[in-house]
């Protein structure tokens, strides 16, 4: 199992989560690449220290939306999004190239990353500004609809799973703005961890939904993450990264 | 003689400068990469008609500082600097691939331009973001740190002269808030097209000024300069890039 | 009938429309806030420009979006939505006074305008942002969410119409990507002015709607932008601001 | 003796210092405008609880430059840094006042507060901007071109000291990249405090010098730096807003 977090997300003097803490413990570090957060030390600065850990770099790609920290839908005309999340990728890539490394894969970041579940055209154009770089897997959720658009571009869809997101019977995460959105506690997200190497997750609700994910992702950017995170790495025994 | 010219200069759904007439002129696009001007549906554009024209690409990195269009200078911390140069490098090369090309060389932009004469922190810091990307060569004014620096660091120094900038007898341009800092007549700027060919430039005062520049710029965004640019291009006779 | 315009929608270097011909036509000035466009000294000069032409100001209130220009919708939480609007008018509010003027009036621009015609949080954010800031009238579509939320939340609503877009049958505008979306030909706008005064609009298909618009929209940032809005302040005779 | 701090430094997501706790100790409330640091609703929220400790809220004005925090020189045309000043304090007092407040004074942030040091036309800038809104007091360095220009301008210039800055024996700061730029024990911004109430500053060298400040700055983002403004306070005894 593959073990991946969001990274870089500071920008200039302001600072948000554990970065050198996770790269202890994580795979696969989604870089932001400035349109969410991440300036360009900053995004250098993570690929160096990712480099050192043996860390693998994805462009954690957003809409352009700073003061909402990519976490609001835009309205986005799909062409000029391709165009941004190419941009994205180009950027953080020569951060990555300067510190021995490359960006090997690509996750959109936030109200993006939720958009392209169902958002057809806003799938299309992230899967077409990814491939526009480079032939790069995309990093989704099961049954998204930019995992599809990239299967049918071409691209390798990887499915990922979400170490303390709350799930809704039908797979899809929990809204944050409702309740049991966050798993809180450590054993919660222990036995995320745990059911997931045997191919499940249980929803909010305790229904068993079965699932191929081959990446985790735990967050560093609220309390406890950081123990949440190492909690996890311990459940998951080893990580490997997607092929 | 290479013809070099700003493009890519608009943001959003701003524009300034014909930047079609001017690829049909030039040899060599500087193109804005998102720092002071250009968003990345209009650099990819830039890239693609530049490809299409046989012009090649530069990139023209600049404070970031959009309200400013980069012409103030900003007291940025030289590492900082650095990877902002690499950042905008980065995602400009990452949309010139996708039109099929890539960007060969680097030339400031603006205020940065002007301070990486003297200042030899951020000429360093230009340099160093360059050479960080890839050892391309840097675009800039005879005698200044900037092209100093480039060559130290074993990058290629290429100076340039303006088409239509005034200079003084110390070979360094009239600010624009002075009077003679544009060259205003179509005449003038093909005198100074004709006497470069020769390896002369003549200043404000009429002092002969000897130089070695290999690219001469012209600017598309002012009243009459498309006129202007086709005019030094007829003036030269034929361009060809820079080695 | 009151005739009004969006203005001062330039940024830094970049301008649009032609805000000294429009000022001399109309008799309120939608002035941009600075979040879609509008720097603060292009709003101050907007400001002194309006106030010599004895033209009212209202806050051109939008998205942040420079980008995007405030014609994509963004999902923004509408706590932050208000608190965006009463900064924008605030902002906007100083450039007035210190120009011997004040801001009279609310109007949303682009992606927020058409949001609020249907989106009741959001319209419930821009009256909150305004009358946070003062019980000021709000311009915006007849039967909009937003005009609704206004009156009850004791603001004053106007009603306007637009002089250059096509109205569907349901009294809605044609959105931007659909033919018929603007009236091209200065007889159209002419007969819009004309009918307007009688209290009708014809919809594209022909259909008489009824209205109570107390302002008409011209634009000023389209080919011929200016010709139309000429011949618009013909059609009216005179204008008079919404009491 | 005014005790101050910069106050509502966040931006959207990220946070910087302990508003909170600050505001239980100071008298008045320096607050971000959005241009270094602050969002609309991070702005309005700490005008509320301003208004409910009865602090009150100067307007921290600042170079547009969120990515460096407004701490670099910016060389901004003196007409166009005016407007800004003029926009940030409107935006601010319409914030404050929605909070049953209102703003009282100015005061320059980071290099801006460092550049009207010396410099003429940016000191006469920030006066002018304030002017443009209201005649309001400003806080500056004593012996500034900042609080001179304020003075002939017919602004209430008020002196303030550093409870945490290193002084040179000329009375300026000593600059923040230098040794002994702040002051790092509670004992020291005590003893600072202290001689203070009698018009005195040690300096690095242990120079005494005369002042007349009238009120007193204390940190909040630096680790430390609420205990320090605990100190402080009680060392002052009690705090009252200059007049």
């Amino acid at each position: 199992m593959d073990l991946n977090s969001d990274l870089g997300e500071g920008f200039g003097i302001w600072k948000l989560g554990d970065d050198t803490a996770l790269l202890g413990l994580i795979s696969s570090a989604n870089v932001a690449c400035g349109f969410h957060a991440g300036d360009p030390s900053t995004m250098r600065k993570v690929c160096e220290e990712a480099a050192r850990n043996g860390v693998r770099i994805g462009a954690q790609v957003s809409y352009r939306d700073l003061a909402g920290f990519g976490r609001r839908f835009i309205d986005a005309d799909p062409l000029e999004l391709a165009d941004e999340v190419l941009y994205q990728i180009g950027a953080l890539d020569a951060c990555a190239r300067a510190a021995g490394t490359e960006v090997v894969y690509v996750k959109p970041h936030g109200a993006l990353y939720n958009a392209t579940v169902h958002h057809e055209k806003q799938a299309e154009a992230v899967v077409n500004g990814t491939k526009a770089f480079k032939d790069l897997p995309i990093l989704g959720l099961p049954g998204s609809q930019l995992l599809a658009k990239a299967a049918e571009a071409g691209l390798r869809p990887v499915q990922e799973a979400f170490a303390d997101r709350g799930y809704t019977p039908e797979g899809t995460l929990v809204p944050r703005s409702r309740p049991n959105a966050l798993l809180s506690s450590t054993d919660e997200v222990v036995e995320r961890a745990k059911r997931l190497l045997n191919g499940e997750i249980v929803a909010v609700d305790g229904t068993v939904i079965k699932t191929r994910a081959e990446s985790l992702c735990v967050h560093g950017d609220t309390p406890g993450a950081v123990e949440h995170a190492r909690a996890v790495r311990e459940a998951l025994g080893s990580v490997t990264p997607f092929a």
